[in-house]
């Protein structure tokens, strides 16, 4: 059911300063983390091998949790290294342990085989520690299968409805833009979309001072596997030409990432940040931006809920796609590719001569 | 598992002015219901066919909604007839649009096979727009099957026990009276049943000058399909001859519409009114019946609240009739019946020379 | 999947004083208990036969029930004696009644085959009716497995983590101390273990003296089927040949008897009662015992829940178990074993000559 050989964003690395343990289910897995003494995080089967205790209800010794059921105390590889009372240890008593790589203020795990584990497959988000970007890394949590949010993201046309008075700024924008290309690849889609002369969205507005001067408004938006969102936002003066590629005084930027990581099939972890790379500064910038996108992803969470609810309601219901969601319909053909893939049977060894 | 070639009450036609859209589910459908701007009532499924959003969160357009997610537009009879940013419209693009008709104040609506909708077939409800018969319609949920409910009113002994000291007035009640008679119809069951010589009920002694003056009490009720009960009440000075249709002054009457409506198959819509004859403009006689009625509705509730966890419990568990029963019994099997007509497979056409 | 020809406590006798009736599963089968007037405790299932209407929503009237949806009476049998407005009652008609005795306060039911219900085989609690020793009996409800309680109990080693700051003392109790002795018996486990000279665990302190001199702790504890727990301890003076059978002056002892009934796979009432033997009329030893001993059993209740969440989350996952859990293993064993022998089907008798 779920992409398990990739990579997840399971936590942001500030959750887990100063020994503090984070439960938390992923891909239907519920798992602890923790930062050990080495500094380095650990992530263990939140399940005590002995009679199931969490974990969580635990405390960290060094970069061991010791189970506080009975005692028996786990190493940050999972394996069980003290039993209280108990002389032998069978070899493989322990817990699985999760593969781990901390980068750009994530904490990333992989679900999978940890055979199959590639630090180098991990998407680069560089942004996040850019100090030419000022963002607040957040999180919002779903009760609503990842793909719905993915397929949100994947059609700006919602901008105009859902986010009419807070991120789009009209219905219009439905109507006049239309996507200047849709990229279909291997693990991703890429869209570009401009909307020209038009007035500033009011989260825009309520940032820059020239409020009602209209703007030309470009947004690249790429998804990739297994949910991972980066939409590139301009905001030029009308008319310099910023389609053209010409760059002028009083164009501002934006960098939004968003990752969806399935919590169980019907709810999911959101982690979002957005930058912006003009503030100077002016912390006041960021948090005006944190609060209207916020704003704008309830207005989501109300739409894509209540869209759970109603599938829920009835399984037999099927979607009808329509124009728009070519760049949706690209990327739930690759996941069931991918996921189809992990899940098929090893093929036997032909026999030689046979 | 439901009758579904048959009118429902959906709503009181008050539920629906101003613009207010309803999201009400009938028997495990969501439907929109709507007045647009033309006057006439709209029904429609409230899932839009794209991305499943609910259409109750949309907005109405003249006698269309538009879906506020991707904002596709559909016409009263669940036509898809604008896709923003799409020229083309698929022509079966849309959402199942149901029969309605506003009569006698209620909105009923056809679940069924619209080719089947007679509104012939819609049973009169007269005292609701008489002005000789004043009472407050409202509306209960309950969480139970439509047919406890049903149960309930067709066995006029409860009265004594569930509601000695509201409704009813005495566990006597229930030893010295009995049906005058059962009548079994075709898709009905009609009881009438006298209590000579008794002091009034509570709820009734609380909206007469002569709280004491003992009374003869008739109740005729009648149940249709699928779960319409009429109660037609009257309280006579005991030994007027009442019974043999001799009305004096002083004789009050009531006229009792109570509509349940599936929900689920385990909760139920339930509208009712009860109305007197004799308030004569005072509006806390309505009031005051209003509230009694109420508060003995409650005591139903709880019983068949339970009664509904009961059987959830032990779906094995079978109950047993007595004789008091013959009417619920009766009813049951019209029902039955009825919903295996339904959904009989069309028979075969012969062969000629067969 | 449960034992049922067992006897299950069922109520303390408290709660059934001035005909009070309690509602209880057990079992998974709703049963109402009741005092009739005749001082004998009723035990009937908690459903009229006619319509499903809970038995606890009705009235006592002598050593029947009357069920207040249609007024069906019951005898203390479950014979329905009464139909109101109706002459006959068909024999059999009634509900399912269940063998009871009242005895050391407490009110133990037989759930299984009423002809094989012996209340010689009820359990002797001999120290709940002694006057030397002080309690206050009491109830906690579950949401996990009783044998989930009674596996935490067969292991003291979790004394020393769960309960470190509370009913242990000390991390050091898992480590040092060892079962002297672990019976396997025949219905039941017992295990004697030692903890000598250490300081007194912090809610024995508070009801002593001297808070601070080393005593020599023994814990015996014994569990019965159907899990019925009764801890014999004892606080030497350390040192003074305590386990060598010498009791002098300044011993303190406690019993404690703890019943697990299950209400359903996944909840369980929980009776319990703590009692010294020195307290001399000083209701606050009771009293600070008891609240000592709640602390300690929420410690357990988190972890015991928790277990039944991760059990729920993956009905796959197996335990392992360690050298701690003999006597668990054991009484897990003796359970299945009483529950197969009950749900054996009769074997045929032999034809004689075949």
């Amino acid at each position: 059911m779920f992409l398990k050989n990739c990579w997840y964003m399971a936590a942001w690395d500030y959750e887990l300063i100063d020994g503090k343990m984070v439960a938390r289910t992923l891909l239907e897995e519920s798992v602890l983390l923790f930062k050990g003494e080495s500094g380095a995080v650990v992530a263990l089967e939140n399940r005590c091998c002995h009679r199931g205790a969490p974990l969580s209800l635990g405390r960290i010794e060094g970069d061991c949790v010791r189970c506080m059921y009975h005692g028996l105390l786990f190493n940050g590889e999972g394996k069980c290294v003290q039993i209280p009372g108990q002389e032998k240890i069978p070899a493989k008593l322990g817990v699985r342990s999760y593969p781990i790589v901390e980068q750009d203020h994530i904490v990333w795990i992989w679900m999978g085989d940890p055979a199959l584990a590639d630090p180098a497959d991990i998407p680069d988000m560089p942004y996040l520690s850019d100090p030419q970007w000022a963002g607040i890394p957040d999180y919002l949590h779903y009760d609503a299968n990842y793909l719905l949010i993915v397929d949100n993201l994947a059609d700006f046309a919602h901008l105009a409805f859902v986010h009419t008075n807070t991120l789009g700024g009209s219905e219009e924008y439905a109507y006049t833009t239309k996507p200047v290309s849709v990229e279909r690849l291997e693990r991703a889609f890429r869209v570009e979309r401009w909307h020209m002369n038009s007035a500033p969205p009011p989260y825009h507005a309520k940032v820059i001072p020239n409020k009602t001067d209209p703007v030309d408004r470009r947004n690249i938006g790429t998804m990739l596997v297994p949910g991972i969102f980066c939409l590139e936002t301009l905001f030029a003066p009308a008319g310099t030409g910023a389609e053209k590629g010409n760059i002028v005084e009083g164009t501002r930027q934006y960098r939004n990432y968003q990752f969806m990581t399935p919590e169980t099939r019907k709810s999911t972890h959101f982690f979002w940040s957005y930058m912006n790379d003009f503030e100077n500064g002016d912390r006041n910038i960021s948090r005006s931006l944190h609060d209207s996108i916020l704003e704008g992803f309830y207005e989501d969470k109300l739409f894509i809920e209540e869209q759970q609810k109603v599938l829920d309601a009835d399984p037999d219901f099927s979607m009808v796609a329509i124009a728009a969601d070519a760049s949706l319909t690209h990327f739930r053909r690759v996941m069931d590719k991918l996921i189809a893939e992990q899940n098929a049977p090893t093929p036997p060894l032909r026999a030689v001569g046979a």
